[in-house]
């Protein structure tokens, strides 16, 4: 039986974590905030598109140190914000022929994690998803739910496509793509602008934000493809028109980003627009609307903590 | 006797106001929001600096249209922001000998009046001060004062070296200067970054904007002089290392925009922002973070009506 360790088991983990054991594997949940909750009752899933159901994890832990057993993957859920350390937090439960995947937001976040585990195969995963912890333990699932995995720096293991198949079977559309660093910098397009507008106009849902300011939009957007160039990873010419049609047609929509603005969490500035703008200096792109929704946000994060 | 007729009287027109009338001009006001208290009590004047006085004006008037008498000097303190019809303001009082003063924040907002009132004289003015209203007829001088007055195109009238000799008998520094415009582009290299950066932070003083962020700041600020040479009115090479220096030297201060935002008063964005982007764009200058920040203006500006 396939084993999974799913580390930060919020929304987003549980939600994976859950349909993996509908798949038939067995999975185990690392969750700190939610422990107690979780480990005498599980997780509730509430998903609008395809039902609700139980999920009780194999075990429940508090730390990854205290996981027993070996996984065939660890899936990594957390967001990517300073403070936290990923290779830490995962490190304890890593053996030799666990798979560490990474289901996260934002650019350039791989290196950090093939450094830390030279002799592990590394997934990179994005998702495509609305969903939200609404209490402890329970977990709505909103819209979307589109997953995409590949392999660093590119190309599709085994693991990697036994992984997709296993989430297919669960009832989710998962695709095993030959160069997830582009698909990255290809969810970036979106993040960049929304995200950060979000929060800096103060709550504005996407569809006002586009309404009203879709040249800007459109300025940050393309400061990222061409960023993405730069890097060697060229997104399709339409991409941007295809963005800006497809949040024209959802539904009006809070971002990640203000959700956390909200909720008074931490926001992934650094992984969406900080990595972004390092890879522009890098490799001597301008990207000046960046720059400053960037400035904007370091400002805005300063007055938070302050 | 020199008659002045003070439109707007909040902080600035009741300030400036009062210290003609210690020349010795008969000074009325024109005040909406604090009319009985004014009406019955007249100004107290609090300055720092220069101590403390009661201004009782000759006519303490609802509407430029109750006016009594011919005014040598219209003196229009308002804000500059939509909705409020400047020209149609003074009109009523507007008599062949009155010089129409402006003491009011922003560029490009002289052609509105020079249209509307052709065969009056025109003296731009801008005010380097810091002084609030702080209750009904209660206006306290905190810091600065300095004024500058200037005819439009350029050149300095008879009518306005008087004015500018008034203030200074008065004790306060006014100078007339050859070219207003320029010196309002001048003005507008501190305001264009400081002002919606304090309100976009969510609140932030000068200084710490200044001390996390001082390359964005030097990027708008270069942006404001490349308008300004693009229309004809050179700045100083060294206007922007001036502005640093001198912001650095200032004690933490929150800007007047930051102040109308947490007052919920309305914000002059389109007299400081929209108006440079406008003459940007008219003479072709790439100003991409200012672009960025007067969006972000626009969207913090809906969500706060919504």
């Amino acid at each position: 039986m396939i084993k999974v360790l799913v580390i930060g088991a919020g929304a987003i983990g549980a939600f994976y974590g859950s349909l993996l054991t509908k798949a038939g594997a067995e999975v185990s949940v690392v969750c700190r905030s939610d422990y107690d909750q979780v480990k005498q009752h599980g997780f509730i899933i509430d998903s609008h598109p395809i039902g609700r159901w139980h999920f009780s994890p194999a075990q429940v832990l508090k730390n990854a140190a205290d996981f027993r057993g070996e996984a065939d993957y660890i899936l990594l859920c957390t967001k990517v914000v300073p403070g936290l350390d990923r290779v830490a937090l995962i490190r304890p439960a890593v053996a030799d022929n666990t798979s560490i995947v990474f289901i996260q937001n934002g650019v350039e976040i791989e290196q950090e994690m093939q450094d830390a585990f030279p002799n592990n195969e590394v997934i990179s995963g994005l998702a495509f998803i609305c969903c939200n912890r609404v209490s402890p333990g329970e977990i709505v699932h909103l819209a979307y739910g589109r997953l995409a995995l590949g392999n660093l720096p590119n190309g599709i293991s085994h693991k990697t496509a036994q992984l997709c198949e296993l989430f297919n079977q669960s009832g989710i559309d998962c695709k095993a793509i030959e160069d997830i660093v582009t698909g990255r910098w290809q969810k970036c397009v979106w993040n960049a602008p929304f995200n950060p507008l979000s929060v800096l106009s103060g709550g504005l849902p996407t569809l006002d934000i586009l309404q009203t300011q879709e040249s800007l939009v459109r300025n940050i957007m393309q400061e990222v493809c061409d960023i993405a160039a730069a890097s060697g990873h060229r997104l399709p010419d339409n991409i941007i028109d295809i963005n800006i049609e497809h949040t024209y047609a959802m539904p009006p929509y809070k971002t990640s980003m203000l959700l956390d603005y909200e909720h008074n969490q931490p926001m992934e500035t650094e992984a969406i627009l900080g990595n972004a703008l390092r890879a522009a200096q890098r490799l001597g792109v301008a990207v000046p609307h960046l720059e400053t929704v960037y400035a904007l946000m370091k400002l805005r994060e300063l007055k938070l903590r302050g």
